[in-house]
């Protein structure tokens, strides 16, 4: 196994990066580390490593990597042995090309996904207790990525089985067939979802807030700035997780989840909750169902080998439950 | 003019007092002042008298009455000789026949409601600082009513003119017709909202909470509970008033508002502020739409008189805005 | 009796502008409307009128003077007699003297305080919904000011009885001689405190904020800018009122306090709770006592006449608690 | 190295059940697992397993002992080795004897405290969900056990040498010298805290709560049922930890702290951060000095073989800041 220790940072795509900056900086509170060339590097207020946010200017939205810490630097080598194996792309990403982060590599997973790995990132400060330069939402640190797949077994299988993620929570069809699960490395609800829907395409990363306060201030920000288009779904809370949240939209369509009031699992086994999908207190506890939107948008995800996106495939199952109509 | 100071308490009718019991008190935390025969009498943490909420066993759900404070007890006579000059049912009610209550009188008021005025009640303890005993969402006091009238103008022209409420707040058409207004005689947004529909029909009476998590509490705990249809609309923020807040509907069907976060008017010449009906903020702030059943359905009212409950009028204007569907 | 609705604002002395509009608006969020010469005018979040603070330039601490507004306008002549009758200074202000603000009157009351009566003042944009500017602690509204007095009876009696105030709760020696009141136009638990203590003094001034959080904010941002020695007393809930509060001080040692959660008296026969002085949940209901600074230190206030600072008189019984040593 | 997943739970000394329960229970809000003969076993209203707290009749206050679980059964004999080779006492408890508790061993360990390991725990319902039983405070879930040693770098070096615990946080003096650590296995701040004091003395354990509103609710309440020498110290935020907290004293005089907002640790190589004993924001990061009751006064420790307390050895450093006299 490896030693992965959380998800680390996400490289999202924006077509306009003042606009983005506003958006992510001046409405929701990130912190900017560093602004070079073509890309915005932020972080969240509990951070201490240089981002865990990336604004890189493209010519339309998407998700260009999502990256992955190991705790062993020789790890790096033999995830690039084990993607090579698989015959998948394995691309060798230079210490400093990605601002403050060491050796790294990227490689399309056998999902589809361009993910990264890097062990060394650049300390900075952390501003957890700069309450005087709190602002917006004040985002504290990035907790999971939502990918859709269209067959998430074959997902599952790959990160449980192969990387050794553990698994906290899970959904399944009525005929018993798994449609999402939870799966998590560090210690808490998850580092990654898999959604069964059209794939490979993010559906949304998340940052931890303090409390309920922090989803509020994300809708009253918005809707007094006049965005609220931006809001897509929410307040609320997921059953599963029992995540208190709100999903937003940057202004390029990017979809990031801003959420409190999951739960620690320290136990390694730890017996996974499971889900109905046609259950209506799985989504939002209270009832509400989601969007269609929520389930037919997402992120396209780029190669890593020439920067285009890819084109996905349609789910293997329905891709939402019986009441989104 | 008169010494109304405030709206003090509603009647509501259930048909099975048990299972009211477990909604108020049991889920919601409201505290029990007493039961008497067929009536249950209900108030918030912060009110010093003997309820602000009384369930009456009826055998169908709707409004028994609800009532307004007079300062100054001899108003109850210059207010009885109002109504029936106007040639409206007026009643008189014995001293202890509400319990707690002192002499009190009830009119068919122009708009067809069944409103009592009183002076004098009981004075019990106050719950405010017994924080080992709070409940539920612990619900702090009787705010408002909002009340379904086909024409809002003429109400609003009753209670401004004869009755000398205050404007915090209205909502025009597209044309300029008055559609609703807030209006107020203790120092807040209002006492009483008039919405343009059928009517006379109670559409919800609101208690205020002290913050936001008492708003996501009652969401949490129906949800708890398994009552997630209880929960009808929210939890959101006002756009008009600014409150946060969810609808929540009892299991007789009478709604309910759960509130917190308007404000304070101190000075009588507060300038009223407009909103359009059609603007998306003025409903939810964020842009959300009210479901269907939030402007269909609503409580029947009593007769004064004899007890029935009174068949409504058609609204004489469009009763929802153009993007309810 | 006069139409005093609330008050309305307060000027305080500050000895370096700048560093006073770090402290103010900086650290804790309020709205600058305007500066001009050595005044700079700032309000809450909910307020629309000009200013409810207003920093002036001096060489010393202390208040210039706190204000009342009054519905009706001609109750500034009829006040103005009403002091002179007294043989107490009054001196008029004509409109504009104070930025925004029509016509005033300024007399030193018969407790020796610089007090302004006002009824015009310029609407400007409430920034109550522009949550999107919101910064800092977010101060809402101005609420009250507690000002220390030699003999709080006689205070009491030309306040109530002469000026129309109420009682909302009021604090009684062990001898049964009072000892503080708290007193009210607005429909809250009050506009002025009386205090015993050397006097005239302004103990403090007080904002409203919306809940905990806001309080708690206070503290965070003042620790995390490195200001703790500007935090004076709490976090912590008074008995009396049930505010939840934090004390701090300005850079020039003025003392203002933060708080939210007391209540709404609307009726106005409301009983005033009476509390003894020595019940250690009265000052703070958790039963921590305050610093011996919280007593010996206030802010002196300015003639109206010649703007020097008043020397104060001291109390005539104890000034504290028998448990604060 | 040993597979410790965590603190799993404590036992204390009471010399009243029902008083205890009523203060834990009824007061506080813990959910009660199972009373059997002279124990009560408690948990917090996330955890899964069946008791973190067991309150268990004695003559006296006092902690019974500690007990951290391992993931892997095999390291219990592993764990008895470990002892018996250091000579220190080693009793074997069978399945059962703890109710809901498979076979565990305890230890009298090199700092003289009483520590448990466990595997296996009945898994018990969750009521993360049933937000309709929340009751006081809902505390969610044992965080940590907080030991006073006379020498903390003996005891530092047993943890992070020969157990594995990791380093978040820690103090030195003036002189350099290790003061106290905060050491952890769970990816949060701390398991175990060790710090100078005369010993071993449980200081104080401590419950995780979902936001500051559970830290106030606990002032609240102990202060609303008349219990205000209870409330030992805060509330406040730590500038180590950043945890919001505050410590109260059950009847029987053990401590407890309830807190939130301290922060996840899921990197292996985190760097830990140094704290100066004499810096005013450590402790209290707003500058408050705790009082000197919180430095003197903590629970004496159980001998694994007899049930006899042990009698502590007084600090070999000064046990408190120079600022608190």
């Amino acid at each position: 196994m490896f030693s992965i220790t959380r998800v680390g940072h996400v490289e999202i795509r924006v077509t306009d990066l003042e606009r983005a900056w506003r958006f992510y900086v001046d409405m929701l509170g990130f912190v900017e580390t560093e602004r070079s060339g073509d890309r915005i590097y932020l972080r969240g207020y509990e951070e201490r490593q240089h981002h865990s946010l990336v604004l890189k200017l493209a010519d339309s939205p998407g998700l260009a990597h999502f990256a992955y810490r190991v705790a062993d630097p020789e790890d790096l080598d033999r995830l690039a042995e084990f993607y090579k194996a698989k015959n998948l792309p394995v691309v060798k990403i230079p210490a400093g090309r990605e601002k403050g982060q060491g050796e790294a590599i990227r490689v399309q997973d056998p999902l589809g996904f361009p993910v990264e790995f890097y062990h060394e990132m650049e300390e900075v400060e952390r501003m957890l207790q700069q309450f005087h330069l709190y602002r917006g939402a004040s985002p504290m640190r990035l907790d999971h990525v939502n990918c859709q797949t269209p067959n998430v077994q074959a997902g599952y299988d790959y990160y449980v089985k192969e990387l050794g993620f553990w698994v906290s929570e899970y959904t399944e069809t009525d005929d018993g067939v798994l449609w999402a699960a939870w799966l998590h490395r560090k210690q808490n609800v998850h580092d990654i979802a898999l959604m069964t829907g059209t794939g490979p395409r993010l559906h949304h990363f998340a940052y931890w807030v303090q409390d309920l306060y922090g989803v509020i201030k994300v809708c009253d920000i918005l809707a007094g700035a006049d965005m609220v288009k931006n809001i897509e779904r929410g307040p609320g809370r997921h059953g599963l997780s029992n995540a208190f949240f709100v999903y937003v939209r940057d202004p390029d369509g990017n979809r990031m989840e801003i959420y409190t009031s999951d739960y620690m699992i320290a136990d390694p086994d730890w017996k996974p909750i499971k889900w109905s999908l046609n259950d209506p207190r799985r989504q939002t506890f209270w009832g509400h169902a989601a969007p269609r939107s929520w389930f037919d948008e997402a992120s396209l995800v780029e190669s890593v080998v020439d920067g285009k996106l890819l084109t996905p495939t349609p789910a293997e199952l329905k891709d939402r439950p019986d009441f989104v109509t």
